[in-house]
């Protein structure tokens, strides 16, 4: 087990989908930096199920109570922990996930890892871990909003399946993103996409998709080569987030069809500044931020949970047949949205107080 | 800059292009594991240039001494120290490049975040730097075929431009990839792929591709979630190579294409061990290995050395052009396949010594 | 802010002595282990207040509440979080201390570093930190007992100011400690060292002296040589508790008065097995366990809380006089047995997954 | 093994007594540092072999080179590796050593732990070991010098066996120390330690002693509570130094002995600042710098090598006697001086980029 993240602003997260309740201590956070739990609150309102009629239905208020770190608004200095309660608790509902693997869930691996697995709703490879993500991340954003005012991070959905939404990620507004329940930054798809959804869902299936992210004002100097490259720790968050199977930046994999000429971004001067006037690099060289937008994407395969009959084995090795039964969310991109901005803001956050140690 | 990999097997590296030399601390490597010089000269000799008329000129015997931690021929459980002189010196080829920044290399970036930069070759931005890695992953092959033998990490070239080879992960055979100069494993793209290196060499331009890689038997139960999942490592080890622009574990960015049903590896009963009848998961559930093969690509840009004139902008912030006048070398991805099984084993290495540590 | 400890079985704490509550989360234990709420509830009841009439009449019933990792008794290889709520609150009692920085407390520096401060109770740097230090430990103890069973930590309060117990390190039990509110394993000492600290209180005085501690049946190779030698790591540990001064193992510093022929510990063979006929060593040689008793002291200064006038300054820079009103420990030492055996058991623990990983 | 120290300023080191050499990666070194060979070499001759009449003769160059890093005087900001080679190697000279465990080393515990040892000289245990932390120590020196200008790290012999010096922790001079062969801080104890040492090597014995060492105008604020406290990372490191079995801060164990109204340090305004009067707490509250000079002693047990015959067994289980024939070093203490500076520097160097990273 791993629940740590980042090097100088480090968080460490806990909790099953059910039990006591899931959360994450903070360690590394300067001081008297402005927190509420209305910033907090805010943001794990926009990760939690039920939002709309287009995600799990599972419906849970995801408080979070600040337990320490924090005294009238300002952070102390001292590791700030956070804890969500569970409370929708209904293991019956699981009894047949209990000893019958779920295809393409973790139930097996974890079984093979640790000889034993927490009996209901996935344990810790459940969505719900990401909650302590997702506080941490509030937190974070309070962070480089106090010490480098105008950084951005936004996601938005870039596609379902091979419905692909254009967006201009230097131009898209947040309200555009949150206004619709899929939350894609292009608003001619909104419907054909909704349509998707609803429509494989009723039919007991799922789907995935791509989510794109961009870093807006990004100072230049972020990153810390050669193995803490920004990009390399930005592909590490993001395929630590459930359900993802790749992570490009820039150019990505399309940019191996082109040549270095096509593909070198020239410098220029610009305003006094060294700017590029292309961006295949995805604000990114060598590691380090060059001041140019930073662009990814990330692969989210379909659903694991489906409701029609499956081939599967047993715990106890024997071959049978599983239909999922309890909670089915057709497609995880909407909720992934705030999930891919919070690792990013944990990335970013860690990166530019790294940097601060070292700046002369 | 941070320049150690992994948590238990972890190394430490360093050396710029031009200097004393590149070299590698290994710590926590298990004692009493067979390694000679020769082993990690093996491997070194498969990674430098100037091994064939496909890659760079550069010409370096790059050969490795250890300096500490191995005693005839067996590792002492204290630090492995390697070292590889530089020999190969002409900053003269690099001084226009001193005071360029050139295209899509680091050398902007370096200043952004240093205010300092190595003034010939690239500093620690270099290929160069990856030479440390793959020694250090020589003798972690040697710790895997000791304490898990059978573990096999074979990457090879899967495509150069829009040029793609069919290779079967479960079959290729190390020697077919090795018995070409462009390592790739399908023997009909051979020529094609020979013919577009040289063809846009004879251009002064270059050429990017992806490299694919298998990890064949290896067990099940490897990985930390959560942020330590198999697929995050990985991912943030083939990010932390230069030119890499992306990376994707079993279906990658296409399974977004697929439904639930379509996507999921149904577990089936096979010789008495759990196994998946697909494997669109690419050997990885939830962070944790399930035993199938690890199947994953990387994307890497075409080389941002080229010989055709680009603008830039100097150190001192005027426009400029600069034109590529040092060595070129037109296409990575030969000598990209050794470092992309460096990587991966280093990050197998790392995590079956973490799982030793818990397992019971 | 530092608040993780350990390497493999690491520990992360957080919480202020008022505030929501004070825990700390488990990363790395291994799964199946047997802990019960009940464990941990033990070792708390050890280290609270208001246990007997000799230590701080602060009485909260410090009750765990185990949020996550284990399920029916069983660890689950995943995060534990434990959380014990702070319920006894008055602010009130410190508001001179709010504005005067208490001598020898931590008041200044924590002002000095973070420029904020936990306008109650010490914050970070009250004693109750150190519950989830506790907590932690008694989840390793478990770990001990199941994968090596026999390891016995044992600490007892060796000296008050002068007064100091003869207690055979190699023969306690823990009955003769725990019989006593002072915890010295001297039952001759028993009397006047509790005449001492009652003494000492009723002048609003406070006295300090030194824990010593013992590990029976340490297996010999554990420590990892050269920075995380066993003695580093326990002298860390120790120098982390709250009011220690020193540390010293073995012969400690009356050793540098003895020549190397009187010092050595000669090598014998018995019953089978290398063993040392003296053991100035103190069980660790070339900072790796020799398998002969683990034997090391603590020095604890006086409690700085007093009820007599001392001069300090302000917040705000002027020179003025505080007199103690709050709680008031005469002596932390019998409370600080268990958690001076709490940090060791986290070291040993820590040092003996860590040797799993590389034994062969 | 674990050969890393620090968090952000971090070290790594390697090497046996016999091999290739030994030598430090330095990672997280501020860019633009002024550091040259000579920085370096001038401690490095502190601490070797052979620079009296009082110390072990073993006559090594220890000639550092630097292999990465630095360009022309000043840092990169990237890893800078450091090597010295080994010269003076005479296996021969050990040979029964290799058989017999030499009494109060580290070969028996080696062997213990990793089931081979270097076969000569003492391996990874050899004081040549910390050849790597010298030279990274006076790397940090001048990273202290620019980025804090006025810091001075000074240590001294405070005691041979009984033998104790009186020293001014305020006032003593660098000269003073560096002057003498002893290297203590009091020129009426010269005669009579260098005397006690002769006399001591002349029986073929050997002596051990206290090294005490000052830190002044460190500025307050540094140190990360709650396990990261100055003093504690301090006792660590101390503890990590061959040849350690005990660590002291300000008042230490004889603080024990004083009541708090004795042992509180009172605060006052003075020159605008907040100073205290008395200095028990050695300069650290709470885990974190007050301003004031931070003093703490370390004790050096005699060494280990003596000449006359001792008990001992064989690596295979046999009783047998074993008398010192190799280099003998009767008091190692001397040169102790300097890697107890080292070691200190590290920490501070450390804890002031960590603090540089959060403070606003």
């Amino acid at each position: 087990m791993s629940s740590s993240f980042g090097h100088h602003f480090r968080i460490h997260t806990y909790g099953e989908s059910h039990g006591g309740g899931v959360g994450v201590i903070i360690d590394g956070c300067p001081p008297r930096i402005p927190v509420t739990a209305a910033h907090i609150q805010r943001e794990l309102d926009r990760r939690r199920p039920g939002q709309s009629d287009l995600v799990t239905p599972r419906n849970e208020a995801d408080t979070a109570e600040i337990l320490s770190g924090i005294q009238d608004g300002l952070t102390l200095g001292t590791p700030i922990s956070i804890l969500v309660r569970n409370t929708d608790q209904r293991p019956g509902s699981y009894d047949e996930m209990a000893v019958k693997y779920r295809p393409s869930h973790a139930d097996y691996t974890y079984d093979a890892k640790y000889g034993i697995r927490a009996l209901s709703g996935g344990g810790r490879a459940s969505a719900r871990e990401t909650i302590g993500r997702v506080a941490a991340a509030a937190v974070a954003r309070q962070v480089l909003d106090t010490l480098h005012p105008g950084i951005r991070v936004l996601a938005w959905v870039k596609s379902i399946q091979e419905l692909t939404a254009e967006v201009d990620p230097l131009k898209v507004m947040p309200e555009t993103i949150e206004s619709n329940a899929v939350r894609t930054g292009d608003p001619s798809m909104i419907a054909v996409m909704t349509e998707r959804i609803k429509s494989v869902r009723s039919e007991g299936n799922s789907v995935g998709g791509v989510v794109e992210c961009v870093i807006r004002n990004c100072p230049p100097g972020l990153g810390e080569p050669v193995f803490d490259k920004l990009e390399a720790d930005l592909a590490k968050a993001m395929l630590s987030i459930p359900a993802t199977k790749g992570f490009e930046i820039g150019s990505g994999f399309a940019g191996t069809l082109l040549t270095g000429s096509e593909h070198n971004d020239p410098f220029r001067m610009i305003d006094g500044r060294v700017r590029t006037t292309s961006n295949r690099s995805g604000g990114v060289q060598g590691g380090i931020s060059n001041g140019e937008p930073i662009l990814f994407r990330v692969a989210f395969k379909p659903t694991a949970t489906i409701m029609t009959p499956q081939e599967t084995v047993t715990a106890e090795g024997e071959n049978t047949e599983l239909a999922g039964k309890g909670r089915h969310d057709a497609c995880v991109l909407p909720r992934a949205v705030p999930i891919v901005e919070a690792m990013a803001t944990l990335v970013l956050t860690d990166h530019l107080l790294r940097q601060r140690a070292n700046v002369r």
